[in-house]
């Protein structure tokens, strides 16, 4: 049993479908620009140059979590102005260096961190644009691993703690108080946790009169989940209503600036992983399609138990219930439980969708599986948001 | 609050104890060679190289599970004849240069690969030495995500399936029939799932008539747990009961060779990540140590839910509950909830304890972390397990 037919490049690989991500840049871009929103990439979702080259020409700029984030978004030419500099964990030195780059803001995460970056501000006489983070307490009814916004989290400042920060802004004058940051979640679904969002930060901005300590932007955070479930006929998320929510139930004086977060949303269902069909093993009981992508190339399903829609690009015919493993030496290391595919043989190629954010970004190096190949699909049909293979590929599909 | 102290080199780092591991590897050393067992260390563990050292000065072999594992382990000077190849998903490539490269053997984890495998060494005209891994459908008590031995389970040629895999060995005069493997998963504790694979290994040995197919070896995998809760008293796993269970209970002829994959039980105890603590902060009935190590650093409590005991080697005074959080963003990041530690302040370094296998091996650089730094510990006291902290540390922990 031969392989079927030989790769163009070597399985394996990313694939990003640079039309669709133009297609979605440019809804997020419409949707939010209607009401002079600010977009801030969630550059941590996918390191792509080209991806970033899409993000930085839509004229959105950088949320960062990392000093070599920040130092990365300037080498890939994002003005330091556009850049947000986020992380409950930021060591001195990056606190230092992003004082000294000029970005837009650090996003603070707690009174203590106040603290350090007013310090180290104070030393190099330089004034820290800073923005509060405040834990609103609410859940984003998603995967807890990446539930955010409840106060047993690490992330934010306790609302409980907040006039202590406001005062300690007002009193420490390298600290320059800009406005204040919520960030309730990732891959929310529903409406009604973005509407609670706006509730609560409606209430504490008008409790803790915000615009009178001085206040011009508030960050409503990102979490705006895409559909894993069926990309390819939903391949874009609801920018439109997404925003027309913030601007509809947001009631703070018209002069703040709203800023956004989005990473998922933005890139997840522009990329996708290919990978081949190593071999189709018959066990008891089960049919194991092993192919050579592994959790060193997608993590989500083992670190969250994540679900994406894996589609045989060779062939079309029959139907059968298959796992779907990779190579590494982990029962984890599974990308779908009984899932139907049409009959799979040794050699075809799948496709596991919404691969754009969280996969390349969490990819490791273990059992030594180094780096894998991309393939970029460019000038896509405006009209269709559906992912077509590239013509290479697709002529495999005709080889039996 | 200035930060206390100046690290010797920036944190966080990996800290290897090279004289535990002298006297972990010595030990399973005596424990093995007293019943003529080899040893084939899982590479996957650790792919530090003076880890691979003193494991290759031990006269150890090497257990790979991709072909840039058996380069990596030729390239640091393991004999070929000393490595095993396992792993579901090898590729055509992979499978002809380890059939090249003259190593021992190839674990073979389904008839289809052996087929694969077979027509691979027709071509190459080369004998390929095969090893079939059974899956003996045995439940090892463990974590889902690293049980392997049931039937359910990726791994291995189901029992039913045996005997037309030893038929293709006899009839495909390009396969050179080995023996059998088994591994039925990791970080197993107690004694029963040894015995339970022992007693299924000789019946099936036994009633295959594997020793009538030519069979020179068997492989009985690894899986022999660490202490992560207490790795301090127990930092060395018991070796010589562990092999003296299998003389035990092997009921096998004389000459049939039995080999061993051990990784976990071989360098986990010698490593630990070693943090600074960032931030304490204080949120609403939590106190949270963020710490500038991250699950970039050590995923398996995220991935696992594992626990590994946490130290605060700056200070000893006083007792408080804390969780211990990383710089990432998600709530994953978490490398302990609701622990004992002194008093901690900014400025302390906390160490993790049995990081010396699957931590820096599955690290990722997500979030651009980036690589961290290590640190060696030699000449450790044979007399003494217990890991000390380096000279510098310790001259830290009394300033104030």
């Amino acid at each position: 049993m031969p392989i079927r037919n030989i790769p163009v490049i070597p399985t394996p690989y990313y694939q990003y479908d640079l039309g669709l991500l133009d297609n979605t840049l440019a809804l997020a871009s419409s949707g939010s620009s209607r009401y002079g929103f600010h977009i801030h990439y969630a550059l941590k979702a996918n390191y792509d140059p080209r991806i970033l080259s899409g993000i930085r020409e839509a004229g959105f700029g950088v949320d960062c979590v990392s000093l070599n984030e920040v130092q990365y978004a300037l080498a890939g030419g994002f003005e330091p102005s556009t850049i947000v500099f986020a992380g409950v964990g930021k060591s001195d030195l990056e606190i230092e260096e992003a004082l000294l780059s000029g970005i837009l803001c650090l996003n603070i995460e707690s009174v203590e961190e106040l603290e350090v970056v007013g310090m180290i501000a104070a030393r190099l006489q330089v004034k820290a644009p800073v923005v509060l983070r405040v834990n609103p307490d609410l859940p984003a009814m998603t995967h807890p691993h990446i539930t955010t916004g409840l106060k047993v989290n690490k992330f934010g400042i306790a609302v409980a703690r907040l006039q202590e920060a406001l005062v300690r802004c007002k009193n420490q004058p390298w600290l320059n108080f800009l406005g204040l940051h919520f960030h309730i979640g990732s891959q929310i679904s529903s409406q009604q946790p973005f509407e609670a969002l706006c509730q609560a930060a409606n209430r504490i901005w008008h409790d803790f009169d915000i615009s009178g300590h001085g206040a011009t932007m508030i960050n409503l955070g990102g979490g705006l989940g895409i559909d894993y479930l069926d990309p390819v006929n939903n391949p874009i998320p609801d920018f439109e209503g997404f925003f027309k929510l913030f601007h509809d139930k947001l009631d703070l004086p018209g002069e703040i600036s709203r800023h956004f977060e989005l990473g998922r949303s933005l890139t997840g269902q522009c990329g996708a992983l290919v990978t081949r069909v190593l071999y189709v093993k018959k066990g008891a009981g089960k049919r194991h399609v092993i192919v050579d992508a592994g959790m060193t190339e997608l993590i989500r399903p083992a670190l969250y138990g994540a679900i994406h829609l894996i589609e045989n690009i060779t062939t079309i015919d029959g139907a059968e219930m298959y796992d779907v493993v990779g190579p590494i030496c982990e029962s984890s290391d599974c990308f779908g439980k009984d899932i139907i595919l049409p009959y799979t043989f040794r050699g075809d190629l799948l496709k596991i969708y919404s691969c754009g954010a969280y996969a390349e970004s969490m990819s490791m190096n273990y059992n030594l599986r180094g780096t894998i190949g991309k393939v970029y699909l460019e000038g896509h049909s405006k009209s269709s948001a559906k992912v077509i293979p590239m013509t290479g590929l697709q002529r495999f599909s005709a080889v039996r």
